[in-house]
């Protein structure tokens, strides 16, 4: 065993031929240009194997409490937010080439373009994107290649991340006893007087994401006039978890003190995490790529900038889990909890 | 001369009062509250020392190139991205206090905001902000004090450093000669070669922006469907820098590498970089928030989002500089520059 | 309620008066100087404020397993790591003055020192570090002010994080039952088994740091040859975590699985995220003081970078926690807990 | 052309074949072990292509100060600094795998080792290091394959960036005049007098590193008994950098003001900060594998944790132009230029 034959380098050291060279035009920024996109392609390719690894534990039928799988699931999500900031840091390297450098070679690679990186789809896939939320479907269709279209269709075919986390966030077994009724009608109430005068809209919001059913709102996407709004209410179409995945998720985020909840606490933390890191890496993406070649066409045929700014608003996996946060009461104000439930959400040596 | 003196330590650490605490409901996350914010303040502060610092530098007469004031001021622009870096990262450590812990002080602190800082404000006003640009410019004269906004509007009818930047480059004499305006014709012509076909409409662009006068273009920011769009041409009437100062700047984009262009070009470079940072800072500000309070409404009184959404759209300070981008052609084939002018740019010992 | 009352920034922002302005020589940097100590001085005060909530915490009589608190030391030691991100992130800004422009002021601070930050010392005393392993013993006594000196002595003097986490740990009740005495031997019998020839003698290091008493082992400190080595091993007079607190931490390590150890090990995870973020604090601390002064004395009187180079060595507070990883064993070869004690670690509803 | 061909993703993505697969043990993080080295290697990769770009330009007979070749190299070594920061960021990444974690494969990988990276003791060679200064010269010879040594061989044998910058410091023109030994004995006693009593050994100091002949001083290496002392002074046999050498680089620290001096500055400034980010990569490098490793053999046969902390004392490669800092005076007390002097230093233009 040895480190280079390992590593397999002599596949790894021997994958950088740039155009320019081949083309008797040498650039030099050309070889960070490879280099960048293969260290990237190497990080989405664990990010897949992370991804996978937590599917495969959260689509087991019954996760048991006591077995490690859901630290498991904790541990490694937060690698994938580890890994994401590192993606985003890794955006100062490509920064250091400026637009003249990028020019020097720049139309030696067309048609060729980011944006038929397959990893990078069907990780945005696996996480829970649908086909008909992506921004973009006509390019996916038109530049991808036929074998890369199908891993990602079959990809989009199997229960993603964000589909098996509302199962698992349907079967939390806290309110199959009859008196769970009684919790929420009390804590609407209690939300509702939590709301000052200009807030009382968000009650009819509240019934309408923990109760369902979901009344048909109109969608606002088309003429969402800035960032902000637009990602702020699940639209009809667009909702991936149930009334019943959304109570259990507030209820993990109100009682995350209780043992049992506080891993999944950090199942939804760590979810957080990593759709604020790939937000971040859209962004700094969009605005890099808008430093790079301004209003000029992409490489692939389009402007960069308009679909990174459009996947941004809309590649939001995870917004229905942050949009919770409008729910939450204070501490002090919570319901009391009785104590047959109490007592199951402990430890046994508590 | 004793540490704690020299730091007046005695102000510094004597400033933490949670109101938490004053009305007896002591909540532990309210000390970081105060703290990361006054971290925020030190830091503006000296944002804003350096800022003025280049200011004074830029508004001299005449900068003397043989001088090391060139040098300084891109030192000191690099610094304030460097800071800037640091506040972004400095996002990581809010992030550690989650909503229901900031729930547990949220309403005491109403209405103070985050909005009233007039050090930021006073900033962006200094690096060239307008009054009439700004977003929420009625919340500005109505949450801040009237000594305060005396202060920002000080700040705002003096020169900016962005205005001054302007001048500055407008003073570059490498056109005074004649010939330099057989330069731009040709530069213009070698410019409409590079643009593809989809890319023609480009031309009317680059008239507009190194030629004027400016046409009446119709004003997108109201609609603007994506975060890209709106930002990409700078609107008439938003217009900072004149056709004179344009060029200057794209001249020293395409010959950085004469000498004498070196620290023009990392002044431009640098104030791009402050643009960047200080729109990542606002982005994952804005992220924070939504994950914070989601659509609850901040204890200012707006929808703190919803503003650092807009402002993200309409504060770009620099973007009039990271426009230019689309202009560029290829090293290649750029005009030679004639030798009496080669010589200018270069060194005595060269 | 205003921003800047609440944030009491009438004293925050009027604290900066550059000595060299005080005697009419001005110097930039001077300005950086105080800022940055300043945002240090206020990141130590909320390292302080956690540390002192974490000993809050850690120093009852009895930590209840179902209560919230194991989460909350948790999570504000892993506030004060991400605090430490930052802290060392803020050397870079630092490090955007050049040793000539430190100059222009140098000598206006002497002999006022960055060593008598008394906050950093009470820091260090608070989470575990003894007077008498401290390096730099005498500067400590005779640069500090008396008051000083006095809060940092009452520091040392009450029980510190290590200590109570050394309690804790041997409070840990796992072992209580007859049969846990047969776990140790069974597994020092699979530890001698997974060592290599040349690993032999850690068995011997094995006995001394799980089953004492603690042999008179020699004193490396003094020609430690290299940094790795001082620190591998607790010295005996140096040990701060008994035999039984070093097996329980052991046992935590290699079954955090169960759910009642999950928190435990966060735990001893932070404390070694500290330990690492402090090492790295004080490692770049020193390269940088380095860089600005090379061998010259310092403004204390003393070469920072030696101190600063001793103290790296000498201040790691959790190495013995780090040392346990020399015991663990692969996971395949774990020895089976008995049925008692797995449903002992175990949730109530598992 | 296809973005999956023009990256070779065939190649790069079919490079992964965790060890503990083949052998039907699979251990989930052994994919992220060998993903991580990989990206490693790929980055190893960019910063040999750029250190060989910067020695070519370098290596020329005479860089022409009118040419963008001074940029090129400041820019190609920033970068250089900048992948640096990126890669000791990755550790955090690979801190996401804990003790436990790596057991359950470590084993299978004896003995490879990432001693056994040749394209990082290659860079380290092309740097500057040379073989008689390294560090575990034996292993080098013993784990690496003899290609790899060749390699390195051929690597050490070509002049390396280290020594080019001692050949192009010593052509600086700035002291051709007779009038410049003048320069050089009134700085001595302008030095002499900044110096504080304590300090007054620094003088003979520099009558070594500026004046020479070497005397022959003890080498501290062996008995070094902290981190900082023994890299503060070159020794007699390590010397890379001439009297002559360390004179021009002084002067250039001294003088950077001048817009000739400006670029070799950025140079100085950008190798310092390479050996900073490198150190700092050692540094988090030895922590992290104490922390995964304890005392226990690395899978290379030694104890990594020894070799990486020997390596962080003794690999410092620019520590020579560090220490000059020890030779600085204050701006206001620096010897004024004659005005022919000025003339040559400065732009046509100016």
């Amino acid at each position: 065993m040895h480190y280079s034959d390992y590593l397999e380098l002599d596949k790894i050291l021997d994958a950088q031929h740039p155009e320019s060279d081949r083309q008797g035009q040498p650039a030099h920024d050309e070889m960070l240009f490879i280099v960048i996109h293969q260290a990237y392609e190497l990080w989405f390719h664990q990010l897949l194997f992370e991804t996978e690894s937590v599917i495969g534990i959260l689509g087991q039928p019954a996760l048991n409490d006591n077995s490690p799988e859901l630290q498991t699931i904790v541990h490694r999500l937060s690698r994938c937010a580890t890994i994401l900031k590192v993606l985003v840091h890794q955006i100062d390297i490509m920064e250091t080439m400026t637009p003249m450098d990028f020019l020097d070679f720049r139309d030696k690679l067309r048609p060729a373009s980011g944006f038929q990186s397959w990893q990078f789809k069907l990780l945005e896939a696996r996480l829970g994107l649908k086909y008909e939320h992506r921004f973009g479907k006509q390019y996916y269709l038109s530049q991808l290649r036929q074998p890369e279209i199908e891993r990602i269709k079959a990809g989009e075919n199997q229960p993603s991340l964000l589909q098996l986390l509302n199962s698992w966030l349907e079967r939390m077994p806290f309110f199959d006893a009859p008196a769970s009724s009684n919790f929420w009608s009390d804590y609407r109430l209690r939300y509702q007087q939590s709301l000052t005068d200009v807030e009382k809209g968000n009650l009819e919001y509240f019934d309408t994401v923990l109760e369902g059913p979901i009344p048909d709102l109109p969608d606002h996407s088309a003429d969402a006039s800035n960032i902000g709004r637009s990602t702020e209410r699940p639209l009809a179409g667009d909702r991936s978890l149930s009334p019943a995945a959304c109570r259990a998720a507030l209820f993990i985020m109100l009682y995350r003190g209780y043992p049992l909840l506080q891993l999944p606490f950090q199942v939804l933390h760590q979810l957080l995490e990593i759709d604020e890191q790939l937000s971040t890496w859209r962004y700094r993406h969009m605005s890099m790529v808008h430093r790079m070649i301004g209003t000029r066409i992409g490489t692939g045929g389009s402007t960069g900038k308009d679909y990174l700014g459009s996947a941004l608003e809309r590649h939001h996996l995870f917004r229905e889990i942050a949009a919770l946060t409008s729910f939450l009461i204070e501490r002090k104000r919570l319901p009391q909890l009785d104590p047959e439930m109490e007592r199951r959400l402990g430890f046994v040596a508590g």
